[in-house]
Protein backbone atom coordinates (compact mmCIF):
# COMPACT_ATOMS: atom_id res chain seq x y z
CA UNK A 1 0.00 0.00 0.00
CA UNK A 2 1.62 3.48 -1.05
CA UNK A 3 0.34 5.69 1.01
CA UNK A 4 0.44 9.67 -0.04
CA UNK A 5 2.57 12.56 1.81
CA UNK A 6 1.10 14.61 4.16
CA UNK A 7 1.10 18.38 2.24
CA UNK A 8 1.63 20.94 4.96
CA UNK A 9 2.03 25.20 3.97
CA UNK A 10 4.22 27.07 6.86
CA UNK A 11 2.20 29.36 9.06
CA UNK A 12 3.09 32.70 10.04
CA UNK A 13 2.35 31.89 13.62
CA UNK A 14 4.95 28.92 13.00
CA UNK A 15 8.20 31.31 12.71
CA UNK A 16 10.33 33.17 15.14
CA UNK A 17 12.34 36.09 15.24
CA UNK A 18 15.26 34.22 13.02
CA UNK A 19 12.31 34.77 10.41
CA UNK A 20 12.10 30.44 10.31
CA UNK A 21 10.28 28.08 11.72
CA UNK A 22 10.95 27.64 14.99
CA UNK A 23 11.98 23.97 15.48
CA UNK A 24 9.61 22.70 18.42
CA UNK A 25 7.08 23.03 15.14
CA UNK A 26 8.54 20.50 13.07
CA UNK A 27 7.69 18.04 16.61
CA UNK A 28 3.77 18.98 15.93
CA UNK A 29 4.28 18.64 12.01
CA UNK A 30 6.07 15.08 12.55
CA UNK A 31 2.33 14.24 14.61
CA UNK A 32 0.30 15.62 11.97
CA UNK A 33 2.01 13.94 9.70
CA UNK A 34 1.72 10.51 11.66
CA UNK A 35 -1.90 10.85 12.29
CA UNK A 36 -2.76 11.21 8.72
CA UNK A 37 -0.46 8.52 7.78
CA UNK A 38 -2.73 6.12 10.17
CA UNK A 39 -5.90 7.75 9.16
CA UNK A 40 -5.16 6.88 5.31
CA UNK A 41 -4.25 3.39 6.60
CA UNK A 42 -8.23 2.95 8.05
CA UNK A 43 -6.56 3.79 11.47
CA UNK A 44 -7.95 6.68 12.81
CA UNK A 45 -6.86 8.45 16.42
CA UNK A 46 -10.03 9.70 16.89
CA UNK A 47 -11.65 6.54 17.06
CA UNK A 48 -8.58 4.73 18.57
CA UNK A 49 -9.12 6.89 21.46
CA UNK A 50 -12.66 6.25 21.87
CA UNK A 51 -11.94 2.56 22.50
CA UNK A 52 -9.81 3.58 25.28
CA UNK A 53 -6.34 3.34 24.05
CA UNK A 54 -3.83 6.22 24.05
CA UNK A 55 -0.48 6.28 22.49
CA UNK A 56 2.05 8.86 24.19
CA UNK A 57 5.63 9.61 22.83
CA UNK A 58 8.12 7.53 24.75
CA UNK A 59 11.08 9.63 22.80
CA UNK A 60 11.51 11.56 19.44
CA UNK A 61 14.20 13.49 17.76
CA UNK A 62 14.87 15.82 15.07
CA UNK A 63 17.76 17.19 12.38
CA UNK A 64 17.27 20.12 11.11
CA UNK A 65 19.25 20.20 7.04
CA UNK A 66 17.21 23.29 5.64
CA UNK A 67 15.36 26.04 7.62
CA UNK A 68 11.31 26.18 6.24
CA UNK A 69 10.03 29.65 5.77
CA UNK A 70 6.93 31.56 6.26
CA UNK A 71 4.45 29.95 3.62
CA UNK A 72 7.18 26.98 1.88
CA UNK A 73 4.80 24.04 1.24
CA UNK A 74 6.28 20.75 2.28
CA UNK A 75 5.72 17.39 1.84
CA UNK A 76 5.62 15.49 5.02
CA UNK A 77 6.55 11.49 5.38
CA UNK A 78 5.64 9.14 8.24
CA UNK A 79 7.32 5.76 7.77
CA UNK A 80 5.93 3.45 10.50
CA UNK A 81 9.60 1.24 10.62
CA UNK A 82 8.64 -0.85 13.60
CA UNK A 83 6.36 -2.41 15.36
CA UNK A 84 6.02 -5.02 18.36
CA UNK A 85 2.63 -4.50 20.02
CA UNK A 86 4.00 -2.76 22.52
CA UNK A 87 6.14 0.10 21.14
CA UNK A 88 5.56 1.58 17.90
CA UNK A 89 8.92 3.21 16.28
CA UNK A 90 8.29 6.09 13.11
CA UNK A 91 10.80 7.92 10.59
CA UNK A 92 10.19 11.29 9.56
CA UNK A 93 11.30 13.01 6.35
CA UNK A 94 10.04 16.83 5.80
CA UNK A 95 10.63 17.92 2.42
CA UNK A 96 9.99 21.01 0.18
CA UNK A 97 7.72 20.32 -1.85
CA UNK A 98 8.83 21.93 -5.05
CA UNK A 99 12.28 20.71 -4.62
CA UNK A 100 12.02 17.97 -2.78
CA UNK A 101 14.80 19.27 -1.10
CA UNK A 102 14.96 17.54 2.59
CA UNK A 103 14.21 20.30 5.24
CA UNK A 104 14.44 17.96 8.46
CA UNK A 105 14.68 14.43 9.37
CA UNK A 106 13.87 12.88 12.67
CA UNK A 107 11.80 9.71 14.57
CA UNK A 108 9.38 9.55 17.50
CA UNK A 109 8.16 5.81 19.41
CA UNK A 110 5.49 5.71 21.17
CA UNK A 111 3.91 3.17 23.38
CA UNK A 112 0.23 1.68 24.65
CA UNK A 113 -1.84 2.72 27.46
CA UNK A 114 -5.12 1.55 28.65
CA UNK A 115 -8.49 3.83 30.25
CA UNK A 116 -6.24 3.39 33.41
CA UNK A 117 -2.85 4.62 31.48
CA UNK A 118 -1.22 1.10 31.93
CA UNK A 119 0.67 -0.89 29.32
CA UNK A 120 -1.46 -2.77 26.86
CA UNK A 121 -0.41 -5.48 25.18
CA UNK A 122 -2.07 -4.80 22.33
CA UNK A 123 -2.18 -8.47 20.50
CA UNK A 124 -4.49 -9.24 23.55
CA UNK A 125 -6.52 -6.20 24.00
CA UNK A 126 -6.98 -5.41 19.55
CA UNK A 127 -6.17 -8.09 18.00
CA UNK A 128 -7.33 -6.59 14.25
CA UNK A 129 -5.58 -3.12 15.16
CA UNK A 130 -2.72 -5.23 15.99
CA UNK A 131 -2.60 -7.09 12.75
CA UNK A 132 -3.25 -3.74 10.83
CA UNK A 133 -0.10 -2.28 12.23
CA UNK A 134 2.01 -5.18 11.63
CA UNK A 135 0.87 -4.79 8.60
CA UNK A 136 1.80 -1.28 8.01
CA UNK A 137 5.13 -1.75 9.03
CA UNK A 138 7.73 -0.62 6.36
CA UNK A 139 10.40 -3.20 4.73
CA UNK A 140 13.82 -2.49 4.57
CA UNK B 1 -7.15 41.73 49.19
CA UNK B 2 -4.21 43.43 47.29
CA UNK B 3 -3.09 40.44 44.55
CA UNK B 4 0.44 40.84 43.18
CA UNK B 5 0.96 41.12 39.57
CA UNK B 6 1.46 37.91 37.51
CA UNK B 7 5.60 38.69 36.22
CA UNK B 8 6.53 36.75 33.14
CA UNK B 9 9.37 37.37 30.47
CA UNK B 10 9.00 37.08 26.80
CA UNK B 11 9.95 33.60 25.56
CA UNK B 12 11.85 33.37 22.61
CA UNK B 13 9.18 30.60 20.73
CA UNK B 14 6.87 33.13 21.43
CA UNK B 15 8.27 35.54 18.66
CA UNK B 16 7.37 35.55 15.10
CA UNK B 17 9.35 36.91 11.72
CA UNK B 18 8.05 40.78 12.94
CA UNK B 19 10.67 40.48 15.68
CA UNK B 20 7.78 41.07 18.29
CA UNK B 21 5.61 38.34 20.38
CA UNK B 22 2.95 36.82 18.18
CA UNK B 23 -0.37 38.21 18.76
CA UNK B 24 -2.07 35.06 19.81
CA UNK B 25 0.56 34.80 22.60
CA UNK B 26 -1.02 37.48 25.23
CA UNK B 27 -4.13 35.74 24.82
CA UNK B 28 -2.19 32.64 26.39
CA UNK B 29 -0.95 35.23 28.92
CA UNK B 30 -4.21 36.31 29.78
CA UNK B 31 -4.84 32.58 31.02
CA UNK B 32 -1.65 32.50 32.86
CA UNK B 33 -2.07 35.97 34.84
CA UNK B 34 -5.75 34.64 35.50
CA UNK B 35 -4.89 30.95 36.84
CA UNK B 36 -2.43 33.00 39.17
CA UNK B 37 -4.50 35.23 40.57
CA UNK B 38 -6.83 32.62 41.35
CA UNK B 39 -4.49 30.43 43.10
CA UNK B 40 -3.18 33.85 44.87
CA UNK B 41 -6.76 33.73 46.05
CA UNK B 42 -7.24 30.55 47.10
CA UNK B 43 -8.65 28.78 44.38
CA UNK B 44 -6.51 26.91 42.39
CA UNK B 45 -8.01 26.15 39.26
CA UNK B 46 -6.34 22.21 39.42
CA UNK B 47 -8.34 21.73 42.04
CA UNK B 48 -11.58 23.14 41.15
CA UNK B 49 -11.12 20.95 38.03
CA UNK B 50 -10.88 18.10 40.04
CA UNK B 51 -14.42 19.03 41.79
CA UNK B 52 -15.70 17.54 38.28
CA UNK B 53 -16.11 21.74 36.99
CA UNK B 54 -14.26 23.31 33.92
CA UNK B 55 -14.57 26.96 33.49
CA UNK B 56 -14.17 27.48 29.35
CA UNK B 57 -13.64 30.42 27.55
CA UNK B 58 -16.72 32.58 25.96
CA UNK B 59 -15.17 34.92 24.61
CA UNK B 60 -12.08 37.06 24.79
CA UNK B 61 -10.51 40.16 23.12
CA UNK B 62 -7.05 41.88 23.10
CA UNK B 63 -5.33 45.26 21.77
CA UNK B 64 -2.07 45.72 21.32
CA UNK B 65 -0.41 49.65 22.39
CA UNK B 66 3.54 48.53 22.12
CA UNK B 67 4.72 45.38 20.43
CA UNK B 68 6.88 42.94 23.47
CA UNK B 69 9.55 41.74 22.34
CA UNK B 70 11.71 38.32 23.41
CA UNK B 71 13.39 38.34 26.90
CA UNK B 72 10.92 41.33 28.27
CA UNK B 73 9.66 41.09 31.38
CA UNK B 74 6.10 41.88 32.04
CA UNK B 75 3.74 42.72 34.71
CA UNK B 76 0.47 41.10 33.51
CA UNK B 77 -2.88 42.34 35.98
CA UNK B 78 -5.96 39.84 36.29
CA UNK B 79 -8.75 41.95 37.15
CA UNK B 80 -12.04 40.00 37.76
CA UNK B 81 -14.83 42.69 36.94
CA UNK B 82 -18.35 40.81 37.07
CA UNK B 83 -19.46 37.88 38.45
CA UNK B 84 -22.91 36.25 38.94
CA UNK B 85 -22.66 32.30 39.63
CA UNK B 86 -22.98 31.86 36.11
CA UNK B 87 -20.81 34.11 34.00
CA UNK B 88 -17.77 35.63 35.09
CA UNK B 89 -15.50 38.80 33.13
CA UNK B 90 -12.25 39.30 33.32
CA UNK B 91 -10.15 42.51 32.21
CA UNK B 92 -6.22 42.51 31.96
CA UNK B 93 -3.07 44.25 31.23
CA UNK B 94 0.14 43.74 30.07
CA UNK B 95 2.59 46.22 30.93
CA UNK B 96 6.52 46.41 30.91
CA UNK B 97 7.72 46.19 34.31
CA UNK B 98 10.74 48.16 33.92
CA UNK B 99 8.56 51.29 32.55
CA UNK B 100 5.12 50.27 33.58
CA UNK B 101 4.01 51.29 29.63
CA UNK B 102 0.79 49.06 28.73
CA UNK B 103 2.28 46.76 25.81
CA UNK B 104 -1.76 45.55 25.49
CA UNK B 105 -4.90 45.40 27.50
CA UNK B 106 -8.34 42.88 26.95
CA UNK B 107 -11.33 40.81 28.29
CA UNK B 108 -12.35 37.49 28.60
CA UNK B 109 -15.33 35.68 30.04
CA UNK B 110 -16.46 32.68 31.06
CA UNK B 111 -19.41 29.95 31.68
CA UNK B 112 -19.21 26.95 34.26
CA UNK B 113 -20.26 23.74 33.09
CA UNK B 114 -20.15 20.18 35.01
CA UNK B 115 -18.81 16.57 34.13
CA UNK B 116 -21.31 16.50 32.01
CA UNK B 117 -20.40 19.64 29.84
CA UNK B 118 -23.96 21.27 30.98
CA UNK B 119 -24.20 24.57 32.58
CA UNK B 120 -23.88 25.12 36.27
CA UNK B 121 -25.53 27.32 38.99
CA UNK B 122 -22.62 27.84 40.41
CA UNK B 123 -24.20 29.32 44.20
CA UNK B 124 -26.49 25.27 44.61
CA UNK B 125 -23.64 23.81 43.45
CA UNK B 126 -20.50 25.09 45.41
CA UNK B 127 -21.85 28.06 47.81
CA UNK B 128 -18.17 28.11 49.07
CA UNK B 129 -16.70 28.87 45.91
CA UNK B 130 -19.69 31.42 44.84
CA UNK B 131 -19.49 33.34 47.77
CA UNK B 132 -15.10 33.59 47.36
CA UNK B 133 -15.70 34.65 43.64
CA UNK B 134 -18.27 36.97 44.46
CA UNK B 135 -16.21 38.32 46.76
CA UNK B 136 -12.70 38.76 45.03
CA UNK B 137 -15.02 40.90 41.95
CA UNK B 138 -13.16 44.43 41.55
CA UNK B 139 -15.19 47.17 43.14
CA UNK B 140 -15.24 50.56 40.66
CA UNK C 1 -15.02 37.69 -6.69
CA UNK C 2 -16.40 35.02 -4.84
CA UNK C 3 -13.68 33.46 -2.63
CA UNK C 4 -13.43 30.04 -1.00
CA UNK C 5 -13.52 29.24 2.37
CA UNK C 6 -10.20 28.18 4.57
CA UNK C 7 -10.72 24.49 4.83
CA UNK C 8 -8.42 23.10 7.81
CA UNK C 9 -8.38 20.04 9.88
CA UNK C 10 -7.75 20.22 14.27
CA UNK C 11 -4.25 18.97 15.40
CA UNK C 12 -4.14 17.47 18.34
CA UNK C 13 -1.35 19.70 19.82
CA UNK C 14 -4.05 22.05 19.25
CA UNK C 15 -7.08 20.30 22.21
CA UNK C 16 -6.30 20.71 26.22
CA UNK C 17 -7.59 19.07 29.05
CA UNK C 18 -10.65 20.30 28.46
CA UNK C 19 -10.35 17.81 25.37
CA UNK C 20 -11.32 20.42 23.17
CA UNK C 21 -9.39 23.06 21.14
CA UNK C 22 -7.83 25.34 23.69
CA UNK C 23 -9.27 28.84 22.80
CA UNK C 24 -5.93 30.87 21.46
CA UNK C 25 -5.88 28.72 18.42
CA UNK C 26 -8.81 30.46 17.09
CA UNK C 27 -6.85 33.68 16.90
CA UNK C 28 -4.17 31.61 15.02
CA UNK C 29 -6.69 29.90 12.96
CA UNK C 30 -8.00 33.71 11.78
CA UNK C 31 -4.18 34.54 10.60
CA UNK C 32 -4.29 31.31 8.30
CA UNK C 33 -7.39 32.25 7.07
CA UNK C 34 -6.70 36.12 6.60
CA UNK C 35 -3.63 35.29 4.83
CA UNK C 36 -5.27 32.57 2.51
CA UNK C 37 -8.10 35.07 1.78
CA UNK C 38 -5.13 37.15 0.52
CA UNK C 39 -3.45 34.89 -1.25
CA UNK C 40 -6.32 33.83 -3.45
CA UNK C 41 -6.73 37.26 -4.03
CA UNK C 42 -3.42 37.41 -5.43
CA UNK C 43 -2.11 39.44 -2.58
CA UNK C 44 0.71 37.12 -1.16
CA UNK C 45 1.54 38.31 2.39
CA UNK C 46 5.10 36.76 2.04
CA UNK C 47 5.73 38.56 -1.14
CA UNK C 48 3.97 41.77 0.70
CA UNK C 49 6.73 41.35 3.48
CA UNK C 50 9.16 41.52 0.68
CA UNK C 51 8.61 44.66 0.09
CA UNK C 52 9.22 46.18 3.64
CA UNK C 53 5.58 46.45 4.63
CA UNK C 54 4.56 44.75 7.69
CA UNK C 55 0.43 44.41 8.98
CA UNK C 56 0.46 43.66 12.71
CA UNK C 57 -2.42 43.40 14.38
CA UNK C 58 -3.96 46.04 16.68
CA UNK C 59 -6.54 44.19 18.50
CA UNK C 60 -8.58 40.59 17.80
CA UNK C 61 -11.51 39.65 19.32
CA UNK C 62 -13.49 35.60 19.23
CA UNK C 63 -16.87 34.42 21.05
CA UNK C 64 -16.91 30.79 20.99
CA UNK C 65 -20.13 28.53 20.25
CA UNK C 66 -19.56 25.59 19.83
CA UNK C 67 -16.20 24.02 20.77
CA UNK C 68 -14.11 22.37 17.89
CA UNK C 69 -12.36 18.85 19.04
CA UNK C 70 -9.82 17.10 17.44
CA UNK C 71 -10.02 15.72 13.67
CA UNK C 72 -13.02 17.82 13.58
CA UNK C 73 -13.11 19.43 9.51
CA UNK C 74 -13.66 23.21 10.02
CA UNK C 75 -14.34 25.56 7.18
CA UNK C 76 -12.95 29.22 8.15
CA UNK C 77 -14.32 32.47 6.37
CA UNK C 78 -12.58 35.54 6.16
CA UNK C 79 -14.44 38.69 4.89
CA UNK C 80 -12.45 42.00 4.84
CA UNK C 81 -15.10 44.30 6.34
CA UNK C 82 -13.52 48.03 5.93
CA UNK C 83 -10.28 49.39 4.40
CA UNK C 84 -9.41 52.70 4.27
CA UNK C 85 -5.34 52.85 3.69
CA UNK C 86 -4.23 53.36 6.86
CA UNK C 87 -6.31 50.53 9.03
CA UNK C 88 -8.14 47.47 7.69
CA UNK C 89 -10.73 45.41 9.62
CA UNK C 90 -11.71 41.46 8.87
CA UNK C 91 -14.81 39.39 10.29
CA UNK C 92 -14.18 35.56 10.95
CA UNK C 93 -16.62 32.93 11.02
CA UNK C 94 -15.77 29.20 12.23
CA UNK C 95 -18.11 26.40 11.06
CA UNK C 96 -17.86 22.44 11.33
CA UNK C 97 -17.75 22.07 7.71
CA UNK C 98 -20.41 18.96 7.62
CA UNK C 99 -23.34 20.49 9.58
CA UNK C 100 -22.24 24.26 8.85
CA UNK C 101 -22.84 25.00 12.63
CA UNK C 102 -20.97 27.91 13.66
CA UNK C 103 -18.29 27.12 16.03
CA UNK C 104 -16.94 30.84 16.86
CA UNK C 105 -16.80 34.23 14.85
CA UNK C 106 -14.60 36.99 15.61
CA UNK C 107 -12.65 40.09 14.32
CA UNK C 108 -8.85 41.37 13.81
CA UNK C 109 -8.20 45.24 12.52
CA UNK C 110 -4.79 45.75 11.32
CA UNK C 111 -2.31 48.50 10.36
CA UNK C 112 0.71 49.31 7.98
CA UNK C 113 3.99 49.91 8.82
CA UNK C 114 7.13 50.20 7.02
CA UNK C 115 10.87 48.75 7.35
CA UNK C 116 11.66 51.09 9.87
CA UNK C 117 8.34 50.41 11.76
CA UNK C 118 6.34 53.79 11.26
CA UNK C 119 2.59 54.03 9.82
CA UNK C 120 2.38 54.17 6.29
CA UNK C 121 -0.35 55.79 3.94
CA UNK C 122 -1.01 53.10 1.70
CA UNK C 123 -2.43 55.25 -0.88
CA UNK C 124 0.78 56.56 -1.41
CA UNK C 125 3.38 54.15 -0.59
CA UNK C 126 1.47 51.67 -3.15
CA UNK C 127 -1.58 52.21 -4.94
CA UNK C 128 -2.18 49.62 -6.43
CA UNK C 129 -2.24 47.17 -3.37
CA UNK C 130 -4.32 50.00 -2.36
CA UNK C 131 -7.10 49.85 -4.85
CA UNK C 132 -6.52 45.54 -4.96
CA UNK C 133 -7.60 45.88 -1.12
CA UNK C 134 -9.90 48.57 -1.95
CA UNK C 135 -11.60 46.57 -4.24
CA UNK C 136 -11.85 43.10 -1.58
CA UNK C 137 -13.99 45.16 1.05
CA UNK C 138 -17.28 43.28 1.49
CA UNK C 139 -20.69 45.48 0.78
CA UNK C 140 -23.21 45.04 3.14
CA UNK D 1 30.37 28.25 39.06
CA UNK D 2 27.27 26.86 39.92
CA UNK D 3 23.97 28.05 37.93
CA UNK D 4 20.18 27.58 39.40
CA UNK D 5 17.68 25.32 37.61
CA UNK D 6 15.35 27.10 35.96
CA UNK D 7 11.81 26.96 37.72
CA UNK D 8 8.95 26.10 35.65
CA UNK D 9 4.98 26.19 36.32
CA UNK D 10 3.01 24.18 33.77
CA UNK D 11 0.30 25.63 32.09
CA UNK D 12 -3.11 24.85 31.20
CA UNK D 13 -2.45 25.90 27.48
CA UNK D 14 0.66 22.99 27.41
CA UNK D 15 -1.63 20.70 28.24
CA UNK D 16 -3.34 18.69 25.65
CA UNK D 17 -7.01 15.72 25.62
CA UNK D 18 -4.59 12.88 27.23
CA UNK D 19 -4.68 15.69 29.96
CA UNK D 20 -0.82 15.67 29.68
CA UNK D 21 1.72 18.43 28.70
CA UNK D 22 1.98 17.90 24.99
CA UNK D 23 5.50 16.32 24.14
CA UNK D 24 6.42 19.31 22.00
CA UNK D 25 6.65 21.82 24.43
CA UNK D 26 9.13 19.89 26.49
CA UNK D 27 11.39 20.86 23.35
CA UNK D 28 10.23 24.22 24.13
CA UNK D 29 11.19 24.40 27.74
CA UNK D 30 14.77 23.04 26.82
CA UNK D 31 15.13 26.84 25.07
CA UNK D 32 14.05 28.66 27.92
CA UNK D 33 16.42 26.74 30.09
CA UNK D 34 19.45 27.26 27.93
CA UNK D 35 18.30 30.72 27.77
CA UNK D 36 18.28 31.25 31.41
CA UNK D 37 21.86 29.39 31.41
CA UNK D 38 23.20 31.41 29.54
CA UNK D 39 21.89 34.60 30.82
CA UNK D 40 22.91 33.55 34.59
CA UNK D 41 26.51 32.92 33.16
CA UNK D 42 26.17 36.75 31.54
CA UNK D 43 25.57 36.06 28.23
CA UNK D 44 21.88 37.64 27.35
CA UNK D 45 21.29 35.76 24.21
CA UNK D 46 19.03 38.63 23.42
CA UNK D 47 22.06 40.81 23.00
CA UNK D 48 23.68 38.07 21.55
CA UNK D 49 21.70 38.10 18.67
CA UNK D 50 22.02 42.20 18.47
CA UNK D 51 25.47 41.75 17.40
CA UNK D 52 24.36 39.62 14.47
CA UNK D 53 24.80 36.01 15.35
CA UNK D 54 22.54 33.46 15.62
CA UNK D 55 22.31 30.02 17.63
CA UNK D 56 19.85 28.17 15.45
CA UNK D 57 19.44 24.55 16.58
CA UNK D 58 20.70 21.55 14.70
CA UNK D 59 20.04 18.56 16.18
CA UNK D 60 17.13 18.37 19.21
CA UNK D 61 15.79 15.05 21.29
CA UNK D 62 13.84 14.51 24.26
CA UNK D 63 12.79 11.21 26.11
CA UNK D 64 9.74 10.96 27.85
CA UNK D 65 9.85 9.44 31.45
CA UNK D 66 7.18 10.66 33.68
CA UNK D 67 3.90 12.71 32.42
CA UNK D 68 3.89 16.49 33.52
CA UNK D 69 0.63 18.01 34.29
CA UNK D 70 -0.98 21.44 34.49
CA UNK D 71 0.40 23.26 37.49
CA UNK D 72 3.10 21.10 37.89
CA UNK D 73 6.36 23.38 39.40
CA UNK D 74 9.22 21.86 37.11
CA UNK D 75 13.07 22.55 37.86
CA UNK D 76 15.12 22.53 34.64
CA UNK D 77 18.97 21.95 34.14
CA UNK D 78 20.63 22.79 31.08
CA UNK D 79 23.65 21.43 30.93
CA UNK D 80 26.75 22.40 28.36
CA UNK D 81 28.30 19.26 27.26
CA UNK D 82 30.62 20.38 24.32
CA UNK D 83 31.80 23.13 22.53
CA UNK D 84 34.06 23.83 20.04
CA UNK D 85 33.65 27.09 18.68
CA UNK D 86 31.62 25.68 15.31
CA UNK D 87 29.13 23.51 17.19
CA UNK D 88 27.96 23.60 21.04
CA UNK D 89 25.83 20.67 22.70
CA UNK D 90 23.31 20.46 25.62
CA UNK D 91 21.42 18.63 27.80
CA UNK D 92 18.36 18.46 29.85
CA UNK D 93 16.92 17.13 32.78
CA UNK D 94 13.20 18.18 33.48
CA UNK D 95 12.28 17.30 36.77
CA UNK D 96 9.59 17.62 39.16
CA UNK D 97 10.31 20.26 41.92
CA UNK D 98 8.97 18.38 44.59
CA UNK D 99 9.58 15.07 44.66
CA UNK D 100 13.00 15.29 42.13
CA UNK D 101 11.94 12.54 40.15
CA UNK D 102 12.63 12.65 36.33
CA UNK D 103 9.97 13.97 33.98
CA UNK D 104 11.96 13.69 31.17
CA UNK D 105 15.58 14.47 29.48
CA UNK D 106 17.40 15.15 26.21
CA UNK D 107 19.29 16.96 23.96
CA UNK D 108 20.12 19.72 21.47
CA UNK D 109 23.19 20.85 19.41
CA UNK D 110 23.53 24.70 18.00
CA UNK D 111 25.52 26.07 14.95
CA UNK D 112 26.31 29.81 15.06
CA UNK D 113 25.76 31.90 11.81
CA UNK D 114 26.55 35.54 11.11
CA UNK D 115 24.17 38.38 9.58
CA UNK D 116 24.14 36.58 6.34
CA UNK D 117 23.66 33.10 7.65
CA UNK D 118 26.99 31.57 7.15
CA UNK D 119 29.13 29.66 9.48
CA UNK D 120 30.92 31.46 12.06
CA UNK D 121 33.94 30.58 13.53
CA UNK D 122 33.39 31.92 16.73
CA UNK D 123 37.19 31.82 17.93
CA UNK D 124 38.07 34.14 15.29
CA UNK D 125 34.71 36.79 15.48
CA UNK D 126 34.01 37.43 19.68
CA UNK D 127 36.96 35.65 21.13
CA UNK D 128 35.88 36.78 24.49
CA UNK D 129 32.22 34.87 24.08
CA UNK D 130 34.49 31.84 22.68
CA UNK D 131 36.33 31.87 26.09
CA UNK D 132 33.08 32.38 27.97
CA UNK D 133 31.23 29.91 26.48
CA UNK D 134 34.94 27.40 26.59
CA UNK D 135 34.87 27.93 30.47
CA UNK D 136 31.09 26.93 31.15
CA UNK D 137 31.39 23.47 29.48
CA UNK D 138 30.76 21.06 31.99
CA UNK D 139 33.32 18.74 33.15
CA UNK D 140 32.86 15.38 33.34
Amino acid sequence: MELRAYQRRVNYYETDQMAIVHHSNYIRWFEEARLDFLDQAGLNYRKLEETGLIVPVVDVSCRYHVSAKYDDLLDIYAHLIAFNGVRMDYRYEVRFHDSGVLAADGTSSHCFLDEHRRPVILKRRDPVLFAKLSALVEKK
